[in-house]
């Protein structure tokens, strides 16, 4: 009976970050989540600047991730700007950007159009990507009049209808983008994220973009293609654009069911950071099924850790 | 081996019907979905009114189901009328009185208030039975301000959600739907039906039910309680109401997914006809696992085939 053993194996669970340095050696690469990672609302979290910094002199590529599509890289470059961080355009990856390189990657014909339900900075990576599109903020104040044998007529050249968080949403645009899926042959069905909720404004939280989505799967009864967070999307476009080996990176948030899975997802390590939606009762709670490598009260422990360490 | 046969069981498929009179005398009551089966869009199927007396002068008692909540019972009552029906107002289903009666049947404090994210059909019947509503169409003109800081408030009064069809649907509903879900402890989320699509007009296909409960599903990441078809409360509160076993009832319908489905999973016969949504190659698909136990052209084949056998 030899290699028979009764203990029991527990399912591995998170560790509080001890050796800071280890791990800032054992990878090349740290993406970051923003919201609840970088800054809270309109507020930058304290020692963000100065442990970025430290990264960067360690020759770390830094990259941050974002679920909210409401902005382009451009847009969220100023945030950055506002908040005194030095980040350049092309480390930004909002999932706006995420649905324009997943048509790129795709070689979504030219001449086909895109139909929006989201916000402008959908729009701006369409453009800046050479994509057609319609839709968007403009159909927010269109409404349908039900007079009897009215015929909504949809453009057929339509060939994908991107849905992403969009406060101007109507059921104007509802029906329009459940035509172009279900009536133009082939037509895709992308969707920025599923996120529940969001923070539009620090006093609570929003319904997000999950609603938008629910409502076209609803009218469609088809799944989207997920190019936010948790799909690995966004990972594989990095892994390949900087060729960086996934192992090699680290992703760093502060939400289980996006961050964290992302990362795992990709095959990544990552770090919970308890300085947003998630606090410790949440991760150590035994429905929750989803662990990160390792877990810290904020970002800048990263550099508090180090210098203890050193 | 005796007992072993080697003959290969064909799932039971459906019959086209020939014995109108054997159908008609197994059953105690008809149920008729109303869209695609007594009418198409604002016009009556031919033949309707005299199967309808025929079963009546045979002592068989009439119910007719739709999913549709934008109009309550009184209001259908109108339009049954306008096309020449005599029904009784007692006599009509809709998802907007279920759901009303699916707040009564768990003795829903009338204390507490009803969010209403739909159509006047639903606020009708919540009146008629007493409950505190708000919503509805009240809120189809409100916008969210998105400032920094800006906090929407919600009635912490709110103990269930209504969600049905809603033409006016918008941000402002779904963010305060999804608030009253998530933060009123033990608030209800009740859905009037998840129909993709619905026949606003006869000249296309409209989204749904199903994407407006797709959105607040997406949400709040809850799953809704059901009371229209194909769920069984209706049949289960038409049987009590009636004390009527559910086998002695035949539900008619045009749809395999919502009609013959809530028919089956109620107990009961049911009676595909061909004169909505569903055709013979749809019914004969062999992705479709729906069968009815008959399936005919239209209605009044009750009564030609009826008048043909005796």
């Amino acid at each position: 009976m030899l290699g028979s053993f009764k203990f029991s194996v527990k399912a591995a669970s998170a560790e509080p970050l001890k050796d800071a340095n280890e791990l800032i050696n054992s990878v090349e690469t740290f993406i970051f989540d923003c919201d609840g990672v970088i800054w809270k609302g309109d507020n930058l979290i304290e020692g963000v600047p100065e442990t970025l910094d430290m990264l960067r002199s360690k020759g770390k590529r830094l990259v941050f991730v974002t679920n909210n599509s409401t902005k382009s890289r451009k847009q969220y470059g100023k945030k950055f700007e506002t908040l005194g961080l030095a980040v350049n355009e092309e480390e930004i990856f909002a999932s706006s950007f995420a649905a324009s390189a997943y048509l790129q990657s795709i070689d979504f014909p030219k001449d086909k159009k895109v139909y929006v339900i989201g916000e402008d900075g959908i729009l701006k990576e369409l453009e800046l990507a050479g994509f057609q599109y319609l839709g968007g903020p403009d159909d927010g104040n269109k409404k349908i009049e039900l007079k009897p044998g009215f015929y909504m007529e949809h453009d057929e050249n339509v060939g994908a209808v991107v849905v992403g968080f969009d406060r101007y949403f109507n059921y104007y645009k509802v029906q329009y983008g459940t035509l172009c899926i279900r009536e133009n042959p082939g037509c895709l069905f992308i969707a920025t994220n599923r996120d529940a909720v969001t923070h539009l404004t620090d006093a609570q939280e929003w319904a997000g973009g999950g609603s938008m989505v629910g409502a076209i799967r609803g009218s469609t009864q088809k799944e989207p293609v997920v190019v936010g967070k948790p799909s690995t999307f966004m990972m594989d476009y990095l892994s390949k654009k900087f060729n960086i080996l996934k192992s090699q990176i680290c992703m760093v948030g502060d939400r289980l069911d996006t961050d964290v899975l992302f990362g795992q997802n990709g095959g990544c390590k990552s770090l919970l950071v308890l300085s947003g939606v998630t606090n410790l009762s949440m991760l150590r709670s035994p429905e929750n099924p989803i662990q990160p490598d390792f877990y810290t009260s904020k970002v800048s422990d990263l550099l508090s850790l180090t210098a203890a360490s050193v």
